[in-house]
């Protein structure tokens, strides 16, 4: 059943505005009484009713409470850096599928691209809606938030709020380092935070890393292969999802 | 350094021919003496340095072998439901920095998109011409096979030359079945095979699975999202990595 992420649900009525209207509508091809689901980010997902449609507007009634939980238990967040095309908006939609909590992007000293100011805003802002899209079409129950585009800099002051830290550094997987990842991951409980930093193609420099470790993140590889700068945050999530969802 | 897959090292000398030629003179720029990494999948890895460069033909001199191993421990092979776009180019390229061992695809009762014969045959070239690249990229040791694209038929006669079978199975990751795959994981034994069967982007039909199952496969969940068809793949490697490379 198709899913929507709404603002609010209030004396069991939802009120749908914006693109969702027209999917429902002119997409779906959905008219009164038909069915969706409908998630409140606070209150979790609730299936329900459409009772009115308009171009503007869709109500729906709540019919029922849906108990499910599709979030990972520990709470993932991936900062990557900056990475030529369209490699971030790749990260961001497998990131959601895989059950990311929410996504940081950094400039990096090795970083091809960059972005000004009003690039940063309006990138964010398709970041956001490719988030939204994924996380309906994976059972999410959270969207993912994006954050402003930072420094590294200012990355390295947003470290301290976390319960762990970890540095994917391809030096380590060439050095079969296979420990750290394992060690930090095993010793998460439920609820706890996870920042995982990813450095763009040419992977950190020496100056870099220093600054990482120095700021509390542990470097670890994962596994003997060399991954694309995209592909190291599905690795990280994936694997999580098997240790804490699947093992456990 | 730069990795090159070599068709045979005879007598201590490697000769390039074709694409590569053209990569390590014009694009890496390289002359004589410079070095480069020669992977014989036979051999293994060989620290080479460039003796001499024509337009047709790059010869290098063995220096010495190099002793690492990339290649995951269980031979996993990848069968992918044809999909929409280029979704395939990126299932090849991902799950060979992954690790698969060779990939299938099929034609399933959901495939949107048909191949006649001739289109099937270029694909596949294009196709082992990407998973070439990544495997080089990645630190593989070997360029996983694409098999030519055969049907669902087909597929099912093939399934008893594995030691496991595996189907993804979004319905039950709805249901929160979650110890399937890892029953099948923890069983396996190093050099043994697993066969992953990834239906295209509607699912497998009812039919499908009970034939499946009928021939062996085990119907198992990867956790408790909807992952799109070209991320299961990578969700089911990176588990296996994490498995068989980090946890033990």
């Amino acid at each position: 059943m198709q899913r929507y992420f709404v603002d609010s649900i209030i004396e069991g009525k939802v009120r749908i505005s914006g693109d969702d209207v027209k999917h429902i509508s002119r997409v779906m091809r959905m008219d009164i009484d038909d069915s969706i689901i409908c998630i409140s980010q606070e209150k979790g997902p609730f299936l329900c009713k459409i009772t009115s449609l308009s171009g503007e507007e869709v109500v729906a009634e709540v019919m029922e409470h849906i108990d499910s939980n599709t979030e990972l238990p520990v709470n993932v967040s991936i900062a990557q850096g900056l990475a030529k095309g369209d490699k971030l908006d790749y990260v961001i939609q497998k990131g959601t599928e895989l059950g990311a909590y929410d996504f940081f992007s950094f400039t990096a000293s090795r970083s091809i691209v960059k972005w000004d100011q009003k690039k940063a805003v309006k990138k964010q802002e398709r970041l956001q809606k490719i988030a939204k899209e994924a996380a309906e079409q994976s059972y999410r129950l959270k969207i993912p938030e994006i954050h402003p585009h930072q420094s590294f800099p200012e990355l390295l002051k947003k470290m301290k709020s976390f319960d762990a830290v970890l540095v994917a550094y391809e030096e380590q997987s060439k050095m079969q380092e296979n420990s750290q990842f394992v060690n930090v991951l095993t010793s998460l409980k439920s609820q706890q935070s996870l920042l995982v930093i990813i450095g763009p193609e040419g992977g950190f420099d020496e100056t870099e890393i220093q600054a990482l470790i120095e700021h509390g993140a542990i470097t670890c590889g994962l596994g003997p292969r060399i991954l694309r700068t995209e592909t190291a945050s599905q690795y990280v999530l994936a694997a999580i999802s098997y240790q804490t969802e699947l093992l456990r």
